[in-house]
């Protein structure tokens, strides 16, 4: 299997992408990795390690999309960028996935514009995991389409439904629509008619769930569009930081606190640890024609690393397979 | 002052409702109240107090709207239920402002059909506080209208922040649109509209906010549709008890941990404080021609009564006069 990675994405590359590819191509032996970007700078990142030589290919490439790029412009225009040789590398049949820590926007168009779309399905999507107390939920879409018909939704949930059960392993993942109340007949015309849809698709629809369930874990597959998940995921972001840094400054307000926090200090971290993106690796576009990966912005090594173990993963489950034969009639 | 008072709704009614007007009776002594509901059990409850009796009145009424009843069916059926009667008072000038804990549903539909709108208000709002680190934003709205178009998200912002300013005491509050990044031009078509509006508005317009910077309060007035508001509210309650759940966890799981929480208690329970929705009282439902406010359904006396004082500073502060003069042109 070869993965195409491109080394130039992210606030920490090439340090960061090739640091996670290094340790990648130890951890799995049944991958290969050609690496997109400056051949100058990841040869010199790559002489900090002792890695399987013949397993590692460069393609040196003169561009960089930057964070700041608008991103159709940038796809368009940066033809011999790291982005679009590594997608364009999928396209030609010669890697497997990418994985891609750089400009969000710019490595969905990417999808759409190199890639293409799967038939049957109108918008792909972002798919994070949203971590809960017994584990991960899928969340879809985490960002894509700020816009949404209530076509899309159902097939987020279809799409969703596959990475649930294939990647995570869930058997008849529970997909919920994320709306105002439980009841059907709640909420704005979209998730109406998007409840509507479901209920009548082959997959385990457990109806709507309220924001408040999310958290606790009470659904596999979490649909909604775009907007929504954007909110979601960011608010949940900013209600654990703030609640965190709440409890060090009551945690640090006396010395017998100070004490009795350092007692605590390992159950915070478990708490943390649960929480962090590291963990879980990238989010997957998928409804594209290709393994596409986005990893985080500010993926460390740690991270990148386990982005391409999520690409190795939806090759090996033939992720795009599965949701082809599955739109299909 | 008078402030109608729907003694049979929310969930502890009328224990809670009596309870609340007693203990506001007594703190503010320039409003008298009515009491609409089941005399019988209404003076069952005012029994086990001491109370201004030249203060307070009771309306019999014969019905009660359910938290199960359809809305719109409710108002326009039970004529004689405490709700329905509570509003009329206010109507008719019989009362300044009216308080319940009651069907949110049908609270709202009693506002349109029974108060009316302010000219100029399309679409009246829910506008509950969201408590943050060092204090309280308005979000509206909070959960009234899931489908909203871009000039009712510019008048959720004219509303919001006259509350802020007149109510939570903020000078030239700041105002922020709810979107998935900062930049003018992102989300959707409904967003970037309001985005323009409320640029070319009087207000004081601070471009977008994302989901993750509201719990940390960088805004006064969070601008949103119903749909988003609902899963914001929702979303932050649930993520906040699913990590206290954690921490309970995480500290109680050997002696010496145990031990160290005894000490850390009065700080995680001042952070609960912050977030306890009963220091805050009710939310109102402002663009309509009176004031409304809503009591929290699970309302304990505590927060009862706080939902009748922010009645009385509502009406005070003049809110629907200065809505009124806002929106006319």
């Amino acid at each position: 299997m070869r993965i195409a990675v491109d080394a130039m994405g992210g606030d920490h590359a090439p340090e960061a992408t090739v640091e996670g590819t290094v340790e990648a191509l130890k951890e799995y032996r049944d991958i290969s990795v050609i690496l997109t970007g400056d051949k100058e700078m990841i040869k010199k990142e790559l002489q900090k390690y002792d890695y399987p030589k013949e397993r590692l290919e460069i393609i040196h490439c003169s561009e960089k999309i930057q964070t700041e790029d608008q991103p159709v412009k940038a796809i368009r225009r940066k033809k011999d960028s790291s982005m679009v040789v590594a997608l364009r590398l999928v396209k030609e049949g010669q890697a497997d996935a990418v994985v891609s820590a750089g400009n969000t926007g710019a490595l969905m168009a990417g999808g759409l514009f190199i890639l293409g779309r799967i038939k049957g399905i109108d918008r792909p999507a972002l798919a994070p995991v949203y971590p809960h107390s017994g584990g991960y939920s899928v969340m879809i879409d985490g960002g894509a389409n700020s816009e949404c018909k209530a076509k899309n939704l159902e097939q987020f949930g279809i799409m969703g439904s596959i990475y649930s059960e294939q990647i995570l392993g869930i058997d008849r993942p529970k997909v919920s629509l994320v709306n105002v109340g439980e009841e059907k007949g709640k909420g704005n015309e979209l998730v109406k008619e998007a409840y509507e849809l479901l209920e009548n698709s082959d997959l385990n629809f457990q109806g709507n769930i309220e924001a408040r369930d999310i958290p606790r874990g009470k659904t596999d597959v979490i649909v909604c569009d775009g907007f929504t998940g954007n909110v979601i995921l960011k608010l949940t972001e900013g209600v654990a930081i703030t609640l965190f840094d709440l409890l060090k400054e009551k945690f640090t307000a006396s010395v017998p606190r100070k004490l009795a926090a350092i007692i605590l200090k390992p159950g915070l971290r478990e708490i943390k640890k649960a929480y962090d993106y590291t963990e879980e690796g990238g989010a997957p576009f998928v409804g594209v024609k290709g393994v596409l990966i986005k990893a985080h912005g500010s993926s460390n090594g740690k991270a990148f690393k386990n982005a391409i173990r999520k690409g190795r993963l939806f090759v090996e489950k033939d992720i795009v397979g599965k949701i082809e034969s599955s739109v299909e009639d």
